[in-house]
Formats: structure tokens, sequence, C-alpha cells
């Protein structure tokens, strides 16, 4: 295969070269240091997520969507009702896999350019003695907007459900408190803000909940509750773990230790984000949320609407360039993502806003405007 | 961690540094050069199992049982019903794993010491026409026995049941066909003969029954048919894939290729047996199986009767030496188990039966007699 490019995307992303190497030994599953440094992940990620001693970290072989299934499939009694708060498509995915697993499951929908209401959510509890389960995404990356978890774990725990959050693309580029933010589970995985490569997800869970939840799993490989019983009887995965993506994962760990930590490397991706938005601003393109719901972790970009625009096109000769970005995923506008997490820094996304200027000339395209100016709004549709 | 030991495991093995190095690059998961590989990566499976165009080859995130768990949760119709001939752990969990999805599921059960018999299973299926599906494990890596596949598909072909074969530890280092064996699918790994490192495994499917099979699979992540579904749909997984894993793999396969195919490993890895065999003899070990049961993929040795045996610590002194040996896995015997694949060679073989013989010195253990000769058996208890 030709050269590596950069990739601008939600994950695979741009690795260091150090946690790619860290690939470069084969370890056996059952090695003593390998375990070591599994249980130091699990102690790792636990404090990323400032959790107290009543929670616990439980690596998941597979994609991020293999850790949501898992606890879904593993804490959800079959007595109970999921509540989906839902603005956008990784929201439709959690009711999605509920509804596939036979989980009784609401979905409350919003739109998706604007965060999830709490105000809303805890009405439909209220309402709903049913429920016991709520989840919601802190970060959804189908747009980039950032959903209010925290005062939605209040309301949460102020009317006594359990609080499920997939933090897929937030957690470690965004400061998180699962304690005071009343998260019971918080999901992740490897090849997000943390900076590994992708091969498994992570859940911290909190212990009571976890324990109680035998004999609930509706699979084996996603049991949640039989892989933490198996990582602490004796610090092993019950079936094959993906151990080079386990060692590039503990190299990524100690590399965000010494970046300074979650506040230092969202720092890095704020400013990674604000270089785009100047950049991106600058060339004429409009993104799909308002700043003020706009996350630093992806930003979705409407297409301009130049007739000479297209997508396929635009995005094959980016790539041919090295600067991979990400199509879009709102339901009802033509957009493409660009995602500032990775190890990519403000230069890294001047030299990308270069070359999208380079490709919009190459493809004739004198303005990426997506919207017409006031007065020539007629022409719109 | 320290220095790179040698993986007498039956996966994660020992890999090359060719393969390992694959890793060094980050590419998107939607990348035209990377999809390309995918589908280079799924032809060349196909042709590794003889398939011809009525079989396809599906990619499964997770370990080896994720994809088993895959075939079972998607395949299986509700008034389906599984027979499992099982001979040793792999099997058993198979029957587990339906029983957890709900899946009437019986296992004929044989002793882990003989092959499954291909005349009770077929009795088996006669008896009880609720029966759809057989499945078995082909190398059972409890034991590293081989069980008949030929002739239980054959026997289930002509019963006009449907066959599942676990070929996990032994598909590219034993020559298979799944058309002429009569095969409907067959589940093996990355980390295995291939050589490819963990995190993904991967089915042969017969094309006309996944097709049929909709609707059907009981987990949203584990569902087949939606996998084969995306990766047909535009060459991509579902949900992110292990891209750095498949990258190794793709190049392992060109390296199965250089290699001679899967006739001339199975000979590298026949060559690495007899040299383990002739050596571990040499010093006394006596193996689980009968030799004509024994594959060339791993092998189960029992424990020597020797009072200062103690297996912990013969497993630690030999990793400190730079070998990782393998528990045992059989119920009632004691044993450990010695891999002879991956990127291994008979001098290796040496290599490990000389720090075995080094181990069992410091321990001042004269003999590695796991019975007594005739005329002591008295002792024996």
């Amino acid at each position: 295969m030709s050269r590596t490019k950069l990739l601008f995307t939600p994950g695979p992303l741009t690795t260091s070269e150090t946690v790619k190497k860290s690939m470069l030994r084969d370890v056996g599953s059952r090695d003593r240091e390998f375990l070591g440094e599994v249980s130091a992940i699990r102690r790792s990620l636990l404090a990323l997520g400032n959790a107290d001693d009543s929670y616990t970290a439980v690596l998941m072989q597979g994609s991020g969507t293999f850790a949501v299934e898992s606890v879904l499939s593993t804490i959800i009694p079959r007595n109970g009702k999921l509540l989906v708060a839902i603005n956008g498509a990784y929201g439709r995915r959690m009711a999605g896999i509920a509804t596939v697993l036979g989980i009784p499951c609401e979905g409350i929908i919003f739109d998706e350019a604007t965060p999830v209401s709490t105000e809303r959510v805890a009405a439909a509890l209220a309402e709903d003695a049913a429920i016991t389960h709520l989840a919601t995404v802190h970060c959804e990356t189908s747009t980039g907007i950032l959903n209010p978890v925290a005062e939605l774990g209040r309301a949460a725990s102020r009317l006594g459900r359990i609080f499920i959050v997939d933090a897929m693309s937030s957690f470690g580029g965004i400061p998180i408190d699962v304690v005071s933010d009343h998260i019971d589970f918080l999901i992740s995985s490897a090849n997000k803000c943390i900076q590994g490569v992708p091969g498994f997800g992570f859940v911290l869970a909190r212990l009571h909940l976890l324990e109680k939840a035998e004999g609930c799993a509706r699979s084996v490989s996603l049991d949640l509750r039989a892989q933490w019983q198996g990582l602490e009887a004796d610090g092993q995965f019950r079936f094959t773990p993906p151990t080079h993506a386990l060692l590039a994962f503990a190299q990524a760990l100690r590399e965000l230790r010494e970046e300074g930590g979650v506040e230092s490397r969202a720092a890095r991706y704020a400013a990674n984000h604000q270089a785009l938005m100047h950049g991106m601003g600058a060339l004429g393109f409009e993104t799909y949320l308002a700043p003020h719901h706009q996350s630093h972790i992806i930003t979705s970009f409407r297409y301009p609407l130049h007739p000479r625009f297209d997508f396929p096109e635009f995005y094959g000769r980016l790539s041919e360039l090295g600067f991979v970005i990400y199509p879009g995923k709102v339901s009802h506008a033509d957009c493409f993502r660009i995602g500032t997490i990775g190890h990519l820094f403000p230069h890294d996304m001047e030299a990308l806003v270069g070359a999208i200027r380079q490709v919009l000339a190459g493809m004739q395209i004198d303005s990426a405007r997506a919207s017409l100016p006031v007065g020539r709004t007629e022409a719109y549709e």
C-alpha cells in the first residue's frame, strides 16, 4: 500500500509512531507482564473517568458498538425497559440494538441539530414507571453535537434510573466525571481520544450493578459480567484478546499522561478545532451545527451549493493529497465530517485546509457557501 | 516490557517480523486501498478453503468465539435445533452459546481422548428429525485431537442437515475442502495457522443459507448476515474494523502463499511436531492422546508424576528463558499444551526442548514420566 495519510476521522484515527511501534511484539495472552499491562490499563481508565471504588473497568473485544451491545445485553434485566434519548445515528443504533435483543425500549427523538433536552427526558422518565434505564450519547459523532450528560445524569439519579452513556468519541478528549455526573455505565473504545488502534472497547461500570446482573446477558461473547469476572479472577480475558492493540493502548495511555492528561488533550483538540473553523470559514464553508452546540471532536460541514461540488470527487482528491476526511451522517442534510482528534496538531489542520483550497480550485469551485446570501434566497430551491 | 518470547501456544502466536511491521500505519476504514485489501483477504480465504462460487467469506471483529457465536446466532432459525458433537472444551462452548441464545440444542458427548464418532452422530441425526444443524470442532484445541469432518460432512449432507465446523486452530495448517467435505459454515480466526495477529475471526459461509437467514440474528454486532451485506454493499465493515490487524493479515496471507500454501505450511508444522515429539519423548514426557489421534497443531502432555513437578513453576521458569507454553484444558487429566503452529521452525522446537531439559534439571526432576513402569503401578495412587 502507498504512503501514510493523515486521518481526520472519528477513528480509526492517526496514532503516534510510538503507539504503533509497541505492536512490534507478540505476547502470550496469559503472560504475566501482559496481564500486568491489562490491569494497569483498567486502572488508568478508571482514573481518566474520575471513577471511585464503586466502579470497575471492563475491556471488550470488537468495535465500540460491541461494547455498547455488551452493556445493554448484560445489565438490563428481563423486566427492564430502556429509554434512549436520541439526536443522531448512534442514539438510534442503541435503540436498534435493544430492539434486536428483545429489550422493551422507547426512543425520545430530538432534532439532530439540537442537544437532548433534559427537561423532556425527565418528563418521559417521570411519566413511565416501567423505564429502568436511560441511555444517551455524549458526543453524537454523526454531527459532533455534545449532549448534557451531567444534567441528564442528575435527572436519572433523582428519578432512580440507571444511566448509560455512549462516550465513544469523547472519552479522553473531553473531561468527564462519572461519579458527579451519575453515569452508571460509560462506554468508549480504544481508537478514539485515547489514540490507540482499533480492536476493543471498554466500559466503566458501577460495580454493584454489574454484580447484580448475573444470568442476564443475551450472549456469551458479549457478556460484560462474565468478562469482568474473568478479568478479576486471573487477570485474563475469557477469549483471545487483541494483544497487539492492547500493547498499543498501554502506550497510548502513557502518552496521554505525558501530554498532561485529559485537560491538556482537550486543549489541543480545541486548538485543532479552532484552526479548522478559522480555515474552513475563510473558504466559505458552513457548519451544520450552531457554534455553541459544536464539540471540538468532529465537525459536520454542509456541502457547498456550487453545482460542480461532488463529494466522492472531493474526498478522492483530498485522499490523493494524503488527507482522509469522513462522509456525513446527518439524516436530512448533505454534509461531510472532519475529525479533530488523534495524533494531529493545529498545523495539520492548516495543511488540511490548504489541501481543501487546492482541491476546490482544481474542481473550479470558487465558493464553498452552502446557503445563498440574503436577497438571492429565491434561488435556494 | 521485556524481550520477545517465542509462543508455543494456539494463538495469539509468534508471527513474522514482516507481519507485525505491516501494522506500522494508520489507514482509514473507508480508504479505497484498505477496502481493496479487505476484498483480497476475503477472496484468499475462499481459495484456502477450496470454496467455489456457492460460498462467501465474512470477517467478524472480536476473537474466534465471537465468530462462532455470530454463526450460531445468525443462521439457526427460531424453529431450528442444533446438535453439537463434543469431545472437548470448544465443542462444549458451542453448546453453551446455543443455550444462552435460546437455541434448542443437544450435545452428543465423546471421550476427550477419542475422535467424534460419525456413526453415532449419524444415528443421533436420524433419530431426531427436529435437528436442523450439526456442529463440531475440527481440531479440538483443548487436546489437539482431530475430528473426522469429511465423514461427518458426508453424513450431515446425506441426512439433509446443515454442517458447521469450528476450524479455529486448523484452518490454514491442515488442508480442508469445504465443498467436498460438505461444510456449510467454517469458522476460524486471524491469529491461528494463517499467522496473523488477533482482532477478528472469519467465516466461510454457504451463500444461499446466509441469504436465507434474514431477520434471524439475536444480536446486532454479531449479525453475520448484516456483516456480509455491508461488506458486499460497499466493501466496508458495518462497525469499525481492526484496521491494523487486517493489514497484518493481508501480509500473513502473502507469506502463506510464498511458503507454498497450506500443504507446505502443514508440512512445516508436521516437522515441528515431529521435532517436539522426538525431544519430549527423550525426556520421558507422555502425551495425552494416542499418536494416531494427534494433530500437528497442538499437543497435550501429561504432567510428570514426579513429586517436585509444579506446573506454575515449570511454566514460569520456561517463560523466564523466553519460551511460552500453554496450560492444559483436559477435563480429567493434568496436562499442559505445546503448540507447534505460528512462525516457528523445527530448530525452535529443539530450543524449547533444550529449555525444558534445563528447567527440569533446575527443578531437580530426573524423570518426566507420567505413569510408572509395569511392576510399580501399585504406587500410582
